[in-house]
């Protein structure tokens, strides 16, 4: 099924189910308000959801209306906890080489994750608000799960039977913020403004046999300004599954319901073409590494990073060709907001 | 005021007023069930349990009955945001000197400070559940407070006045773990297992003029299996204010109703003794700077870390001499339980 949460002036919103082809939603009131509710009590409420959902997808519900992506909040507009990976080795690769930075050694056997803020996760037409745009704004084009409880110290198996829901994620990153806040050792509090999320999170089983080992076996479509950037594999190249993700973080401690562990920047490593020059043939998912191909290839990076009234586009088709999770589509905005365009005094032209 | 959150099964708990003198409390039912409502509406609701508290304290609420920290669980059993600054640098470079890490060239005018792990925050007597003696198992005792929401570039003042509660905090830490992990540059995830709060969260009102500049002017007591190791002077020290860490976690996001902010281990510098020998006698808030004062005393550590069984106690005496916040008093105990002492077989003696 799928799930979303509509904006209604409350910090939680309203919880949603959507119909599989994104055009119909219905109030989830009476079974539950908030997505966190659901998630708390996943057992018994989820049936019921799944009811309305097939309901919904009958065209037999009788209170439907035209889902607006542009109305809703994240699925869930605020969590206990946000744990991004980097299971994609090939951006971790690039991003660090295009930084300077070295190569943790551990690379291949203990996954790469940091800790984000969970206050205020963004929906998926909101604003990315930033106050310069010397920080070097960029976007992170991600898979991420909510999970249920997963006890302290289970397996990739185990941690793996906690994932509830999946979604799209825009972990905007800083660039020019991050090597120094990196340096202090402590990881990211400033480099890593608000995340938002696709309109909808799904089930498992709505990605039918592209949900296969932990991973998503789809091709995230990234555009920026219009212009397709990324057609990105999010199967084969996640050398770290979400099970395996979610086992590295409760390896000290319970993982508790409605915690969100992304997948990291979904990233297919070069190719060499027949010239035996290294390309990406799926192109990007953040323009970090569009730099650093960039730099690989020329010596210099030419594409500069997100402007003011810049947007970008992040959407997933399924097997069936239609979009799985509905579009993020966010434009970068000056903190304190757009430029206000002044209406035009109406003169002496006698209109009140 | 004085607020907590009693167990009873569920993940929020209830929320209850205690007495000024931590022995009563009473339902905050009517007004909120649980604090996260209060902390989102603090306006409305926050005078309503002022009212209850000040009835509570004149021994005039009906339904009051006996306060046990012992049934608390966290102030906020999960929250939005748990954030850790590390305002006290005479802790940053102890502990960084035991590990041999380098200190950031910005200690002094770029806050220091980590996102953590919130969806699991433990109560005051919960025990410390931990995987292996082996990870290196070390208290740090600290003072946190709870914000309303804060906007995006905030000044250190106006951060300030964002500040609602305060509480003590037992940041535990894995010593064994943290260096790699930190190694790899994302920050901590494994070396930090789930925080524990003290009993009571409290209104800056209730420090008197002990909270002054941002700062919390009080000794931190902290005992280790009994023995009182440290009595930190929380004030003086902290290099950055509570306001200038959450501007600097408000620097390019809002920060949302309800996160919590934390100092950073209590830590006071070290003197000179008459024999010209460095001494440190407040005491420690943490094993890491016990350890490392040894090296620096005697080029050795001589104190190992806790073991399966230790307890620590934190407790903060308010100017009137009486405990500000009840004591977080936890146990070491490992993952799968406390070892089972088997009962004796009642052998031959005829019992039953």
């Amino acid at each position: 099924m799928k799930l979303a949460t509509l904006k209604d002036g409350s910090r939680d919103g309203q919880l949603v189910v959507v119909s599989r082809d994104l055009t119909q939603a219905h109030y989830a009131t009476g079974i539950a308000h908030r997505l966190q509710q659901v998630l708390d009590d996943w057992g018994f409420m989820s049936p019921q959801l799944q009811d309305l959902y097939d309901l919904l997808n009958s065209g037999r519900a009788r209170h439907a209306f035209p889902f607006d992506p542009a109305q809703c909040m994240a699925p869930l507009p605020r969590a206990y906890q946000w744990a991004d990976g980097s299971a994609y080795l090939n951006h971790v690769e690039l991003v660090r080489r295009a930084r300077g930075a070295e190569m943790p050694a551990s690379l291949r056997s203990d996954p790469l994750m940091y800790q984000g803020g969970s206050d205020d996760l963004l929906g998926p037409c909101d604003d990315i608000v930033v106050p310069s745009e010397a920080m070097g704004i960029d976007f992170e084009a991600e898979v991420a799960v909510i999970t249920g409880d997963v006890r302290m110290g289970a397996s990739p198996e185990q941690a793996l039977d906690g994932v509830r829901l999946l979604m799209l994620v825009n972990d905007v990153s800083l660039r020019h913020v991050i090597p120094a806040e990196l340096a202090k050792g402590f990881g990211f509090v400033q480099g890593k403004p608000a995340t938002a999320f696709s309109p909808v999170a799904v089930t498992p089983d709505e990605l039918g046999e592209a949900w296969r080992e932990g991973r998503v076996h789809l091709t995230l479509q990234v555009a920026w300004n219009g212009r397709t950037v990324g057609l990105c594999e999010a199967g084969p190249d996640m050398h770290f599954h979400f099970g395996q993700l979610i086992s590295h973080l409760a390896a000290t401690r319970r993982v508790r319901a409605g915690s969100i562990v992304g997948s990291g920047t979904v990233s297919n490593p070069g190719v060499e073409d027949a010239a035996g020059r290294l390309d990406w043939p799926r192109g990007y998912a953040c323009i970090a590494e569009k730099r650093c191909m960039e730099t690989l290839q020329d010596g210099a990076p030419r594409t500069g990073f997100m402007q003011f009234g810049d947007t970008v586009r992040i959407e997933m088709k399924g097997l069936d060709g239609r979009s799985v999770f509905g579009a993020i589509e966010q434009e970068v905005v000056p903190h304190g907001g757009r430029p206000r365009v002044e209406a035009q005094p109406a003169g002496g032209e006698g209109r009140d």
